[in-house]
């Protein structure tokens, strides 16, 4: 046989060979053990924090809502309902916020899978929001249902997710009107960690609550004391408002639900062009909402979003993962220690492919984040294109980063094993570690296990493919599909939420926003 | 005209464009500004200090260098020259060790890049040490010397490098006898910035410091006291010191130069399994060497390398940017700054191409290097491969990825102008900041400007070609190649450096290693 066939030969079985199954770490929220980067120094906060009340004592809100500025005037804040602007004296402001709980659970329907939100821990969140469906045969595209679905499967099967983080991108096929059902319903039953609803507007919400409430078997006030619901809440920067998202913010909040208030204060843009100015419009925005959960619920779970970031000034698009991204996010957490909120960050960038561009951006946010100490990395799988896609290949690709930002918060062990004195005498000068006890004891747990990076040297990778981490990443999302397996659900569970489903799309109910 | 026609137009007349000249930020070293991360627990430390005080005292260093042994015994080590085992007592290594400068300057030719090691700066070092020359057309290969020469002037070129690491790769087309020369000739006659010489035994690193002093027109003994020289000294783990890397360190540090000194402490293979031992004898053999610095010259300049990662354990091959790799770097800072000695770390990838693995892998190395306070990020710009190639593409990645790193490290701005309240009160609710006096008189230098990264919408990038960060990368080095100017030289001096050139070439030394 010659040179030539063997090798062919070799490639063949290779492609026939059955892939090793995936290797993950189990699902354990992380645990931060360090201090977090002090970016800002205490005065420097205290003037931020200084700024976010003048603005909001002197310049105000604007809140299109009708009942969300009732709440604020019966709160004994200053409202006009003539220009719609709320001005927010300080006192006031601070002793709302000062309601909101440092920390919470949230419930899923597996309580395995139940998390902390706050104090030294932090959870991973699937990508939430975007248009588009991406990748890497179809490009960007409109997404269908059914590859919904199989983003959805694949947050359930990544065990370095904690939380999914509302759909991975918008089922174009189905009716706008109804879809936020059919999104729930795929959100309970091919899951059972737990999700982010959609919750634009009353109706919405409440078909959040109500299928939120069938899948855990309890009363909506029951679901109030056991919070199953992170959702974000985006302010309309600068300084406004609007009436879906406090319809949101106020149907959660009176349900015991913890709004995720997200100011998206772009410098330059939607906010200041310097860092500081941007960070204390976000205080100011942030902290409005926040007061108006108290309102609604003192004592309501709430948290803190941070998504500053700037533009490129060339052309005004939004930028991520940028130096000033970083910044933000650390002084953010800060902002947030400040009041005493549970903090939201994110993991971002602007690349329109998987590559270099796409893990160091996404790198800058989640390194940022983790050592600014956030207790949820949102978007922290599967953000691609400034967010407008949900990548199949991107949330491989991050649940790698997050395996090793996982791995690296892990504590370091310093014990007389560890330390390993006794192996080091063994080997002795230009011997090797490889055979010895102490390394066969653990060589098999030792070192985090790559999910998509190949170590394989120069010429082996060349002979296997000169596959790059995109390529694997498509592999390995294809292959974790095959080998998905549906949670177990209760059966009468299943037919209630299916009747909950067809009612409200009989029904007809409108969506606001 | 068409549509199309247009299209085709437009792209025609992009194409034929004059490529923008490419933005950088001024040659400035970093300057840290926070507290370093705190992996380890000061009881840790002390505990992996006195494991390697015991791994010194207990187990000792194979040192098969006649001249370094005899200098340990000079100093009053107990050295056995039957098996060439050194054993160090802990007095006796902590009073020299304690000798070492905790700062430093390192003088350039072109005093402007003179930089300074230790206390709270960095600088970003190009790579070194590489076998390979690679690019995105040719792939990994032999490199020339030509090549090598505009890996030069692109280190050369590029701000955000402090330091060129040794020559970026081997340039194999001239004999390896006299190659250092023509390496050294190019090092300082391409470059104006501070260099890596070869200090592979001590014809090797005697031309270097001849060469040096013909540079600064000065005797050996005036570079002794303006140190114009870091060189990697890698001790040959597990705890052996091997003829040419001893002769070099001890050439350097006798003529007041700066040994890194740099076990390869490769968790699994040269060193424990585990990273408490592996740190332990990475500790060990680092104080080794720094001792052996102070022996030959007390106070002479010296740095601490880490450089500890772990192999795959399937395949014993090493990787790099691991979550372990990490960890390691930060503990690895805390020893150093624990014996006072300045310390290097790296930015380095397992990855064969310039994909999401080698940036998130590379991120890991940066961040970690970072957040740790590194005083020198060495293979900080073009590493590839597991150190095997020196990439075009990967060094203006890398230098991209500096370039954030830096624009994260500046100083957070917290005053009233850039808290920006009466800007926030001009635009009010729901405006737009882009035209405002605040932003208008700010935007051109708020944010970081990219070097390689992206930031067109979706279907812009589509529109131009859906270029990735190595495409560009692939565009950036060739103009800066074009851009680039030689710097100035004294003809006389380049003169004098040929001379020496020519007759070291003649009188045919051999280099020792």
């Amino acid at each position: 046989m010659s040179e030539r066939t063997a090798a062919r030969k070799r490639r063949q079985a290779r492609a026939e060979r059955k892939p090793d199954s995936i290797v993950q770490r189990p699902f354990r929220q992380v645990t931060y053990r360090y201090r977090p980067m002090a970016l800002l120094s205490l005065d420097q906060i205290q003037s931020i924090h200084h700024t976010a009340c003048r603005i909001l004592q002197e310049i105000g809100m604007k809140v299109l809502c009708d009942e969300a500025r009732k709440a604020y005037r019966e709160a004994g804040f200053d409202v006009d309902d003539s220009d719609q602007i709320v001005r927010f004296e300080k006192a006031g402001v601070e002793a709302l916020v000062g309601k909101a709980p440092e920390q919470f659970d949230l419930h899923a329907r597996n309580c395995a899978h139940t998390v902390r939100i706050g104090g030294p821990h932090a959870i991973f969140t699937g990508v939430g929001g975007p248009a588009y469906c991406m990748d890497l045969e179809g490009g960007r595209r409109a997404g269908t249902y059914e590859e919904m679905c199989n983003f959805l499967r694949l947050v359930q099967s990544l065990n370095i997710l904690h939380q999914e983080g509302g759909g991975g991108f918008e089922p174009l096929d189905l009716p706008p009107e109804t879809r936020h059902l059919d999104v729930f319903y795929a959100q309970i039953t091919l899951m059972d960690k737990n999700w982010h609803p959609w919750t634009m507007g009353l109706a919405q919400s409440m078909d959040a609550l109500n299928m939120g409430a069938i899948m855990m078997q309890k009363t909506l006030e029951e679901i109030a004391g056991a919070t199953i619901f992170t959702a974000i809440i985006n302010t309309n920067s600068p300084l406004q408002l609007d009436i879906p998202m406090a319809q949101g913010l106020m149907t959660m909040a009176q349900y015991g639900q913890a709004a995720v208030v997200t100011p998206f204060t772009l410098a330059g843009a939607m906010s200041p062009v310097t860092l500081a100015g941007a960070l204390a419009q976000q205080h100011a925005e942030a902290m409005a909402g926040i007061v108006l959960t108290q309102i609604v619920r003192p004592g309501a779970p709430v948290m803190y979003g941070g998504f500053t970031s700037n533009v490129d000034m060339k052309t005004g698009s939004p930028a991520f993962g940028t130096p000033e991204y970083a910044q933000a996010a650390q002084a953010s957490g800060q902002l947030a220690r400040h009041i005493g909120v549970p903090f939201r960050s994110s993991n971002v960038t602007a690349a329109n492919s998987n590559d270099a561009q796409a893990a160091y951006e996404s790198m800058m946010s989640l390194w940022s984040a983790m050592t600014g100490q956030a207790h949820m990395i949102n978007h922290a799988a599967g953000w691609l294109c400034g967010g407008l896609a949900g990548s199949f290949e991107k949330l491989i690709i991050d649940a790698e980063m997050l395996q090793m930002m996982a791995a690296y918060m892990e504590p370091f062990e310093v014990s007389d094993a560890a330390l390993a004195f006794d192996a080091v005498r063994e080997v002795g000068p230009a011997g090797h570690f490889f055979g010895t006890a102490h390394t066969m004891a653990r060589y098999e747990t030792a070192f985090n296990a790559p999910l998509v990076s190949n170590w394989d040297n120069y010429d082996t990778w060349l002979e296997r493919g000169q596959v790059t981490a995109e390529q694997r990443a498509n592999q390995i999302w294809k292959q974790l599909l095959t080998e998905y397996e549906r949670p177990p659900i209760d059966p009468a569970i299943d037919d209630e939420l299916k009747d909950y489903v067809a009612r409200a799309k009989r029904e007809g109910r409108v969506v606001q926003g």
